[in-house]
Order: C-alpha cells, then sequence, then structure tokens
C-alpha cells in the first residue's frame, strides 16, 4: 500500500471540537469567536486581560539555507509542539497563515507534512478566517482614499508621481505589477504610474505582525507613509484620516485564530508577513498570547536563520519584549549535501563527504544564532533514504560546536518521533543559559545597522551603497527613524545576495541598492538583490487542477 | 430624549445565540457553521436533504421608483417578516449582502433601519462571513490566468484586445476603472487596456446567485465567456480549466448566510448582485432553502419594481421554478410627492395633491406586478411627519386599482407595526390568486425581450438600437443563447432612460447603446444609458468618520 499523502493523513485526523481545544489552555467557549466547528479567534477582551499573566518559554525553529530539497521547518515546529506535549508540557504552536496566491500557482501547504501538521488543512491554504482579505481591504482603502483625494483637491499637495503605495491582491498575477490607472478622462482621476504586490507583502500585514493592540495598530497605520509632497515632506495615512477605518477593517483580524495540530495540540495560526520585505513571523500578539497560555511556545521563522531569526531576533523580539529561551536549527541530510554542493538530481546515494562539506552552513547558523545568546540545538528531519553514517557524521561535526543534533522521526511517527528532542528542548530552556540580546543597538546608525548584520551574520566583508542611498538613510534619521531596527530582504538561498552560491562563503560584499522605509511598521528595508513583490504564475498553474471531487472534497490544492 | 439612531438600537438587540434561531427552524447545531456566535452558514450536506420538502410561501417586497427621500424596502422586508412570525407564521427573511465598497464612501446600512433590522448590523456592513471576498478571488483567479495563459504561449489563440474579462475590488475606487496592465518588460506580460469593476459588479457574483448547486455552480462559472480569439469564437472559462479552481474558492460562499432580525425572526442573508448588470435578488439557493424551512419567505429586489420585480421575476423566479405569492410594493409619502414633481428640500408641510400627482407611477407599478399573474398589496412606510390626508389619498387612489394599500409602522414599533398588514398578506397569499407567468417566453427573439420588457413595464413606445447590436444579438442566437432572458441596465430612477423624469412618463423610446452576454449567469445585458460599474469616492468619503471608539465600538459606520 503506498504511504499517505500529507492530504489524506490530514483527512483522517481526529480533531476534537475547537471548543475543547481552547479549554486545554483554560478558554472559556464565550471567549471564543468561532469559525465552523474546528476554528476560532479570540476574543480581543480576552487577550486584554491576560497581560499580567507569566509567560511560558519561546523555542524558536529555524533552519540551514533552504535548498530544493526542502528542509521541514514548520513540520518540525508542529512536531515539537506536539513532543512537548507528550511529555507533558502544556505547549502551543505558532506558525503563520498561508497565503493564497501560491496556492494556486506552484503549491499550497503551509501546515506542515506528514504526521506533524497542523488542520484543517484545506481552510488554512484558502479562506481561513479572512485575515489576508481584510488585511487587502485595509490595504485598498488607503489607496483608494489617496487617488480619491487627489481626484478632488488635493489639499495636501500630494505629489502624484511620488505616490508610494501601491494596491494589494492576494494572488500571483505578473500582470499587475506594474499598471497604469486612471485613464479614461477626468472622471476617473489623475492617470499615474502604479503596481500591486501580492497581500502578504502589504506594510499593513507587517503592521497587525506586530501591534500589540488595536491602539497600537491604529497608531502604526497612521503613521504608514504614503507618498510626498512636492517639497519631499512625507505624507501620512493619518492626513489623509484612514487610519480609523482601515483599524475597523482590521478589528476582527488582530484577534488571533486558533485551530490545532493532527494530536490536538493548540496551534495559533496568525499573521504571515513576507520575510524579506518584511520581518516573516507569527504575529506579536499571536506569540504573546500564547506565551501567557502555555508553558511552551514553539515558533519558526522565515527562510533560513540567516534572514528568518536575525529578524525574528533583530525585529519581533526587540520590538514585542520577547526572547527565545531555545533555538532549533533544522537541517536534513539531503539539504547539507545541496549546501555541500550536490545537484537535486544527484541526491540519491550515501554521500558522506558532501554532508559534511555542507555542515559549514549549519556550522554558521550555528554560531550567527549564538551571538544573540541564546541557546542552540539542532533538529535533523529524517529522511528514509538518510544513512547512519550521514546522521552521525552531522551529529559529530556539531558536537564539535557544543552542540547536540537529535534525529527526529516526527514526519513518520508524529510526537512519538519527537520526544527525545523535546526532553533535550526543555533541558535547554531551562538551563538558565539565555542571555538575549539582538546584536546591534538601537541607537546606532541604520547603515551600520545594516553592515552589522552582513558582518556579523552573512559573514561579509561589509555592505556597498550608493551615495544615493546612504543620504536617504541619513535623511531618515535626521527625520527622526535613526532608532528604527533594519529588515535585510535579500536572497534566502545564500548567505551572499548570489542565490547559487550555498555553503559557508567569505570574500563578498552586500549591495544595498535601494533602501525603503516602512514607517508603520517601524523599519527601514535593505534592498539587497532583486525582490519581487507581486509572483507571477507558472506555465501550468496549480489551479488547473484544483477542483471538487464528486464527494465535495477538494483535489489538487497541495 | 433624541430617538434612538439605528446602530444604538441595533446594539441593544437581544440576539439569541445563532443556534437557537436555526432551532426554531429545526436546524441542527452540527448542520451550522458558526462564524462568531451570531452567525452562520448552513452546510451543503443539511441543504441537498432539505429538496424533497414543500416550499412555503413567498412574498416579494418591491417598491416605487428610488427617490432621495428613500423607501424603506429592506425595512419592510424586515419588518414584514417579524410581523408574519407575530401572527403565528413561521416566517423567514431572505436578503441581500451588503457591499463593502459604498460603506467607505456615501454610506452603509443594508440591514434594515430603525425597529426593523437584521443583526450584527456592523459584520454585516464589513467582511460578514467572506463571501464577497471569496466571488472577489474566483473573479480574478480567472483573470489572472487569463493573462498567464496569454504570457507563456497563448496555446487558445486568445486575442488580446477582445479580453473581456475585467478584474474586480470590493471598493469604490475610480482609479481603477480603466487601467493598462503588464507595463514594465516581458517578464510582466503583454501590455493590454483592462480595467476593476466593483464585486458586486462580477459575473461571478450574479452566478453564485443563481446557481442550486456546487455542480450548477462550477458548470455557469465553465460558461463564462473570457473574451475572444482573432477569428473572434469565444473563449471559456473552461478552455482555460480555471472552472474547478474557482468553485473550490467559492465553496463555503455558496453556503447561506443565517443571521436573525432584532426580533429574532430567522434571516438569510446571502448574494448582493446589482440591480443593473446583474438581476440583484438574494440568492436562489438561500431563497430555496428558507422556502423549505418555513411558512413564509420575505425576500425583496433591487431598486424600484420596473428594474428589481421585473428581473426577480424574468431571471430569477423563471430560472429557480419559484413564484411569489403575493407582491409587496413599498412606497413612502415623500417618495410619492417626489415622483409628483417635489424637490427634496420642499419635502415639508402636507401636499396631497403632490402625493397624488406621485402616485401615478405607483400605479404603473401596480399595474406592471399584476402582468406576472400575482396578487399585489402596497405597503406604506409611515414618516412621522405624513399627515392623515396625504395618506388617505394614497390609499384612497390604490382602491382604484382594486389594491389595498397599508400604513405601516415597523420603523418605529417593530412587528407590532405591521401585523395588520401581515394578515392582509396572509390573506392575499393563501387566497389563491396567483397565476405566475413571465412576461416573455423563452422563445422570442433576444431584441423582442428587449422590446416586450420596454413597452410592457417602461411603457416606452419600443427599444431603439443601431444595427451594430441587433447583429450581435441574432449572432449570440445562432449560437445557441436565443433562450436567454434579458437583463436590463437602465437608471433606476424613472421608467425612461432619464433619470430626471419621475412620475409615469409616455412618448419616449429605450435606447440599447450596448450588449453583453453573461453565459455564465445565463442572460444578456442591454445597456441602456450610462451604467456605472465601478463607484468613486466622494469628495469627503465616510471613511474619514469611521473609527473604533474607546471601548471598540464602530463609529461613523452608517
Amino acid at each position: 500500500m503506498a504511504p499517505k499523502t500529507d492530504i489524506e493523513i490530514a483527512r483522517d485526523a481526529q480533531k476534537l471540537p475547537i471548543g475543547e481545544v481552547a479549554a486545554t489552555l483554560g478558554i472559556p467557549w464565550e471567549d471564543l469567536i468561532p469559525y465552523g466547528h474546528d476554528k476560532a479567534k479570540l476574543s480581543a477582551d480576552y487577550i486584554a486581560g491576560l497581560k499580567d499573566r507569566p509567560r511560558g518559554k519561546l523555542i524558536l525553529v529555524t533552519a540551514v539555507n533552504p535548498t530544493p530539497a526542502g528542509e521541514g521547518k514548520t513540520t518540525t515546529t508542529v512536531g515539537l509542539g506536539d513532543g512537548l506535549r507528550a511529555i507533558g508540557k502544556k505547549a502551543t504552536v505558532c506558525i503563520r497563515e498561508a497565503s493564497l496566491g501560491p496556492c494556486f500557482g506552484l503549491k499550497g501547504g503551509a501546515a506542515g507534512g506528514g504526521h506533524a501538521q497542523v488542520v484543517p488543512m484545506e481552510e488554512m491554504n484558502l479562506h481561513f478566517t479572512g485575515d489576508f482579505h481584510a488585511i487587502t481591504s485595509a490595504h485598498n482603502l488607503l489607496a483608494a482614499m489617496i487617488d480619491n483625494h487627489i481626484h478632488w483637491d488635493n489639499a495636501l499637495d500630494i505629489d502624484p508621481r511620488r505616490v508610494t503605495w501601491r494596491r494589494v491582491m492576494d494572488m500571483n498575477d505578473r500582470a499587475l505589477r506594474q499598471v497604469v490607472t486612471s485613464l479614461g478622462g477626468p472622471a476617473n482621476g489623475t492617470p499615474r504610474e502604479s503596481g500591486f504586490d501580492i497581500t502578504v507583502a502589504s506594510e499593513v500585514m507587517a503592521i497587525l505582525c506586530l501591534a500589540t493592540d488595536l491602539a497600537d495598530l491604529q497608531r502604526r497605520l497612521g503613521d504608514i507613509i504614503i507618498g510626498y509632497r512636492r517639497d519631499r515632506t512625507p505624507v501620512h495615512a493619518r492626513d489623509l484620516q484612514a487610519d480609523g477605518a482601515m483599524t475597523v477593517l482590521l478589528q476582527q483580524a488582530m484577534q488571533p485564530n486558533l485551530v490545532q495540530t493532527l494530536e490536538n495540540t493548540p496551534a495559533f495560526v496568525h499573521g504571515g508577513p513576507f520575510a524579506n520585505i518584511a520581518h516573516g513571523c507569527n504575529s506579536v500578539i499571536a506569540t504573546d498570547t500564547a506565551l501567557r497560555l502555555s508553558d511552551y511556545v514553539v515558533t519558526e521563522a522565515g527562510f533560513g536563520a540567516d534572514l528568518g531569526a536575525e529578524k525574528f531576533m533583530n525585529i519581533k523580539c526587540r520590538k514585542a519584549g520577547l526572547a527565545p529561551d531555545a533555538v532549533v536549527i533544522v537541517a536534513t541530510v539531503r539539504a547539507l549535501k545541496m549546501n555541500g554542493g550536490v545537484a537535486k538530481a544527484d541526491l540519491g546515494g550515501e554521500n558522506v563527504a558532501a554532508v559534511t562539506s555542507g555542515c559549514a552552513n549549519l556550522a554558521r547558523h550555528i554560531e550567527n544564532v549564538k551571538k544573540f545568546g541564546v541557546p542552540v540545538i539542532v533538529g535533523i528531519n529524517h529522511f528514509v533514504t538518510d544513512t547512519e553514517a550521514e546522521l552521525s557524521a552531522v551529529q559529530a561535526f556539531c558536537r564539535q560546536f557544543g552542540v547536540e543534533a537529535v534525529v527526529n522521526h516526527h514526519w513518520a511517527r508524529g510526537s512519538a518521533g519527537i520526544t527525545g528532542m523535546a526532553e533535550k528542548v526543555v533541558a535547554l530552556a531551562e538551563g538558565g543559559a539565555r542571555n538575549f540580546s539582538p546584536i546591534y543597538p538601537d541607537d546606532m546608525s541604520l547603515f551600520d545597522k545594516m553592515d552589522t548584520v552582513a558582518r556579523e551574520i552573512y559573514r561579509a566583508d561589509g555592505v556597498v551603497a550608493d551615495e544615493r542611498v546612504r543620504a536617504q538613510l541619513r535623511a531618515w534619521e535626521e527625520a527622526g527613524h535613526r532608532s528604527l531596527p533594519v529588515c535585510m530582504a535579500k536572497t534566502p538561498y545564500s548567505f551572499t545576495a548570489d542565490p547559487t552560491r550555498g555553503g559557508a562563503p567569505t570574500g563578498f560584499t552586500i549591495p544595498v541598492r535601494e533602501v525603503r522605509l516602512s514607517a508603520g511598521a517601524g523599519f527601514v528595508v535593505a534592498i539587497c538583490g532583486d525582490i519581487m513583490t507581486m509572483p507571477g504564475l507558472p506555465r501550468q498553474p496549480a489551479a488547473e487542477r484544483i477542483r471538487l471531487d464528486a464527494d465535495g472534497n477538494i483535489e489538487g490544492l497541495f
């Protein structure tokens, strides 16, 4: 019999009614806002009532640089949550919501895999509780108000050539990347060049994921810079009186979503900011709420540790007053082989030398994470093709760095395959070794912050930027934005800006081509290379295969 | 003390948990998909199980031509539902969902008013259960797949100049009416002119509201014509293999939403197609489901009876095998005065002559509705400024046509203000006078159908159209679309195509400037004058005043 697919496993899940899942955390039914029988939001009032409770331990799951071989970061996050439950800890999982666009493009599935999944999987990959639609609406309301303001009398003197606020859609649609709007005569407004990003790239998404409550949300929305006047002074969303209505549109989306794993561990699935032009983490409000309801919260950060964990700690933790009690770096033998220079087609067969060579990538991530003052452990996500010699090589390598590497089997066996790791994570988190600190202080200059990340994390010889970029940074510092953290938008596939250079390269610089101020989210984005904020569909989009079967089950989404 | 506003009344509502509302109709909890504690969808399985049950009586609420004075059609629909409950009938209400766009433009409030409202009012005017967002996604997925197909190799030979499928957004945004997409070079596709409509104007919305089940939905989505090849043959959504994924996106949206009135009468709020380029009624699946669960279903149609009731009967009833057992035509003294030529500023003070003059408009609607073979009653929505003489004039006038006109006070008093009307509606509906028939047969030519509506309903001397329009209609007839009904897109403010001509004009023709084939929805749209499929925001958008107050209540939405 063929092994079950992810979706077959998910459909066999013995889900509990969401009220029972909530009850394991002590959340009363009346404080839930149910969405169907297996999803719920937590009421804002309930969350406000938790604020004096102590926080549990926070475990961050990150990974080596991603490769086409796959690493299983979400799968490990979910599996570790189940594993902690299995050894008696009150554990929860905090992951991001999935974007609709990619589901109809290449693939869906942002809910883990195998026997370590969050359910209901189909809905999580479709509309879920509507949060992303709310973000789309709030973002586009601001856009409509900008063009409307210019159309009527432009009392704010917005320069139509310098409107930086684009529109968004939760869709992969390359045709919308660059458009001219307001054609067709005066009744349709002032023509200008603009475009659409995918919703997860919206600053509103980043704001929702960093805001601590509705008041903070509204303040941040008001701080958004939508463009500039002819005298180059910024125009804010607040100047257009858009912040109130945007907050109203986001009121429900701000409430974290509760679902469950296949083993009924509570999972908060909330927010999904891009991990390049934004910080790529589960929302602050969900993580914080989970911490006040649990002994252990397992969460993940986007891409590899150079991008995701760096932003988790330098942006999310700094802003939210959080700190991980332990960090799990996920690796697979296959991904290490690819980082060691093996092509995907050649992954079959034992190759200890390639694994060892690829461990250089892992080693650098271990060192980097340690720089934040947090204990580290490596989780090897076991694949059936891995050999004992390959697994032992990784473990031996990690021991050189004083770090344990545990082979986990949660994909195949659920919590039973990861309880050993769970015990070790508890020992680490409770060992008192945490001495967290971001790697740059608030009062460092913006350029030096970028340079620090490039040198300390990427191991570059530094950042290279035009005088134009440097002058822009200085101007923002003078305008009061010096204390912001930086959000590095760089390829996730390499420590360098060149996606083809795996392993642990040295002797390179990081070119910062452009900088963008996300004044509402509260960071300065450094664009290092091409970044795509609106994907396209492939030649054969997944959408062509997605349909309902005769029983009303969804086919082709995964 | 000032009288309470609509929103204050709504917030004081003694709502029942939605499971209890459903229980009054015999719907078990497990067949509900709750959205919060006061909204739920009915499961598709449960609906399928109702199909052999008998249908209750269907009451249609329509109105005189709308004026700025307001008529209160939704308010009467809700009030009559409550009134029927109050006299012991198992009644439900079926109304349309509200569009987000207008809420941030001029006003919200598509949920009735005074003491005849559906709740939760705020959510109904915001994201509600996400149906419109799902429609937006499904519509725009098809758009993305079209441009993607042309980008890769255009195997279907779609003529980029003849793509008729636009994009949609649930927003008032004039800047998107006419745009050029795919600028920026080959990676962004093939540049072409296009634009956005508001979501309620989407053919997907019309399809969702006419589809009887998911299979019918998918068939109709596949039938959508997205544009034409160079040889002018149509390209369908099915040719792009988009119909399956669109159906998946709409699976939950197809399930009707259950909420309640202020008096806990069950209300199905589902669908919201534009009443000009679409048919403007609550969904067939919601109306049909309600009929199988109730003795009485009260529903409404868009605009005045010339547009809304005509389409309700010639399109929705024809396609769904429905027929109203009685029709209520709503009028107000103020609206009749305006139809009688009085300006809004001059509405104060008794003016029996103007009322009587305006009754010509009401008379024509009465005659028109009777042509469909259905019993008619007039409901006068009482305003505090109405005088006895004015009210009596309307009643006396209606008696000439053998029709009763009842003065209702549901706005001020809820069901207690409309029980008399409810008794009369029951008598009419159970009187056996119904002999329903659409006013044109399926096999009439498309042009003659338009001409029939113009002559019989508008009392025009006929339809005028270019040979180009006539040739297009003949071509569609030859392509197999002759049997479709026609959907007249005309100003709602007059029987003519001129919005300034109230009353009951004669001696005019109806110019059909353009025709459009909605092959998926199953009708041919006749555009008679300017129609706006993407509204703009006003100089001072309502959004500027919408915000949360200190208690988290929404201000300014209504």
